[in-house]
């Protein structure tokens, strides 16, 4: 039995306790909901008004290359470039997620042109099926999607599958992929790994180039903070840089963007993979939110999430038992930096959690989703939130008509 | 012969005068280059501070739904749309012009699945080109793309041709098609028209339902001064709306995105075109932006457009005769929203006049740009600046050794 001075303790000897301070986090409440949108950085709101005021309210279009608007999809690039253990040149930030996966998807068929075949697990992040049928369906019939089981991908490896694409982090379970062994499975079979990060990047450390995966893509605004539809950031491996192709071929993958020239040269890098006209606003934002990670060890920040989980857990095992509460995460090292539970009721009882100040998320059918960001949530959150999670569920609120009532979606 | 005081009288009887309070501008320059950029208008600051620390900041991931921030590509949409003459549920907002014409152009493709060709001029904007011929290599050899002399184009529709896809203003001469008739020259031969109004949406009526205008694209940052690299606007007529398939298939264009289901339902409307999570903090920039157009008469727009336009080619006639200038952009009508000249110094000509604070820009080979926006110029900026002009090819500045050296692209 535990209780909360224990938690305090941990806060206490957190190595990572000071970069709280480097968000505006909201008043009263426990923010569970990072995997999702990532909270204000500290340096985000003077960053705008320098954009706003000294850039494009003065410079005008000279900020350009005054200020190093061009420079910036590289170059916000290279600071995730440490985040997931890519080396320099090899990230960009640009566009959403899913076209960016729809570019190296293209891109991977025509890095393998023999072969037919992309390989994905049973149930992956919609958004990310949708894309690849499509593509697919653009290529012509002779390619094939195929999905099966998480357990069955290494047997499903063979030599007509172009590229293997997986999302590293499940958004449902939390459970995460071990990359560096499906990336070599693929590899024995000469197929390219495919990772989406989106729920790994910023919470682990994750070792594209020790891995040698080959292309990647992730999320601006879950772990890394950039705010709400910050841009995505997408990863080619140095050996296919200078082979790949984008599929959407626009003025900003150029070699030289500024000479209008009718015929396409692309960029020599990872850059290539830039359209058109960068979003500078979000993308400045992006840029500022990213200093929260500055002298950050990664190491330390997934032993700090796999710890908050695991106190999570432990208290929900504790506090929570005989409520109808099913783990539908993984224990250990195979969780992400989510925990996730089950409940048939599982959308009011998020409601009425949130009535309390204790944001999670809801997926359907019925998970209830808590991000662990490390980088600004104490251990005492966790017990608190375990708490008010007993709460509602001992006091039974949650079946009052206003938390049943489904369409208002966190 | 006028006198400056033609000029001021101009002013004082422009019905558009006070719009230009509706904006930050650089204190004692003229700004030239709002067919790049435009400057920063006053609502978007504020909108942007409240973004920030009371959506994002207080109320995080509920910001999706209590402040509307999923609506807002449909939103800003039905804001553009009024400027650019679509029906109420024809226009979205979302990611870049090169993007989105991908999309619409793979659309077009869909739509007439028997024809094989697309059609462009020989020398369109190069993005569009690019993303053309790229599109078309991913469709598979059987397709192709034609491109003619603008003057060629209505001889060169034919039965093959799947789309007519064209820029609406020349971004090099100014010169402005006639949407309409190309349009129905276009449906003559059962063929598509795509145009890209990147260069006149925010300057002139366009009148896209009227000139039953199948498919358009157009720019957030120029002439509707959204902000640098927003989001950009897509149209569908209504007719197609039903049949026209997204190629970059993302959740936000899913029929019910929060269902994740693992099948793609696209929306019924035009907002199937969306495809990942939009950039809120450009997007909202945008949407207040568009506040400048308040109350404006299009028409009116219009005709300030072509005066301002008129006023300076006169001027340029009178003042800078014998300097080596020419006049690189229709007279009248033919003429969208800018001024260009020719000159084989034209590079550090441009750079001369951004050191004495009249700001245009050169595209390349020799083109020196003018962009006249109707909301916030005056006749007597355009009238100042060509005495400028006058000034830097008279007194030979534009020789100096720091205009010449290439490099700094504005």
């Amino acid at each position: 039995m535990l209780d909360r001075s224990v938690a305090e303790a941990l806060d206490r000897d957190d190595p990572l306790a000071l970069c709280r301070e480097r968000f505006h986090l909201p008043v009263g409440g426990i923010y569970l909901d990072g995997n999702s949108l990532g909270p204000v950085p500290r340096a985000v709101p003077p960053r705008l008004r320098r954009v706003l005021e000294e850039e494009w309210g003065k410079d005008l279009i000279s900020s350009w290359n005054r200020h190093g608007w061009i420079d910036l999809p590289r170059q916000v690039g290279e600071k995730i470039a440490r985040l997931v253990g890519a080396g320099a040149g090899e990230v960009v930030v640009t566009d959403s997620v899913s076209i960016n996966l729809f570019k190296l998807l293209a891109a991977a068929l025509e890095l393998r042109p023999e072969r037919r075949v992309i390989l994905c697990e049973s149930n992956p992040f919609p958004t990310d099926l949708y894309v690849t049928r499509r593509l697919l369906e653009l290529r012509g019939e002779s390619f094939e999607l195929r999905q099966v089981e998480p357990e069955e991908l290494p047997a499903a490896l063979d030599r007509d599958v172009a590229v293997l694409s997986l999302c590293h982090v499940d958004f449902r379970t939390g459970r995460r992929h071990d990359l560096a062994a499906l990336t070599r499975a693929a590899h024995e079979q000469g197929a390219l790994a495919l990772w989406d990060l989106s729920h790994s990047a910023g919470a682990m450390p994750i070792g594209l180039e020790a891995a040698q995966v080959d292309l990647a893509v992730g999320c601006g605004y879950k772990f890394l903070n950039g705010g709400p539809g910050a841009p995505s950031f997408l990863y080619v491996a140095r050996c296919h840089q200078q082979k790949a192709r984008n599929p959407l071929a626009g003025w900003l993958g150029h070699r030289d963007p500024f000479a209008f020239a009718s015929g396409y040269e692309p960029a020599p890098g990872v850059g290539r993979f830039l359209c058109g006209t960068p979003p500078i606003l979000s993308l400045a934002a992006l840029d500022a939110a990213l200093e929260a990670f500055e002298g950050v060890d990664l190491a330390e920040l997934r032993r700090k999430s796999l710890a908050l989980g695991e106190l999570f857990l432990e208290r929900v095992k504790e506090r929570c038992a005989g409520q109808g509460l099913e783990i539908a995460c993984p224990e250990g090292e195979e969780r992400g930096s989510q925990v996730s539970l089950r409940h048939e009721a599982g959308y009011a009882i998020v409601q009425a959690l949130i009535a309390r100040g204790v944001v999670g998320d809801f997926r359907a059918p019925d998970i209830l989703r808590f991000g662990l960001a490390p980088l600004y949530l104490r251990y005492i959150d966790v017990w608190d939130a375990v708490e008010q999670l007993r709460a509602v569920l001992e006091s039974g609120e949650w079946r009052e008509e206003r938390f049943l009532r489904r369409g208002v979606v966190t």
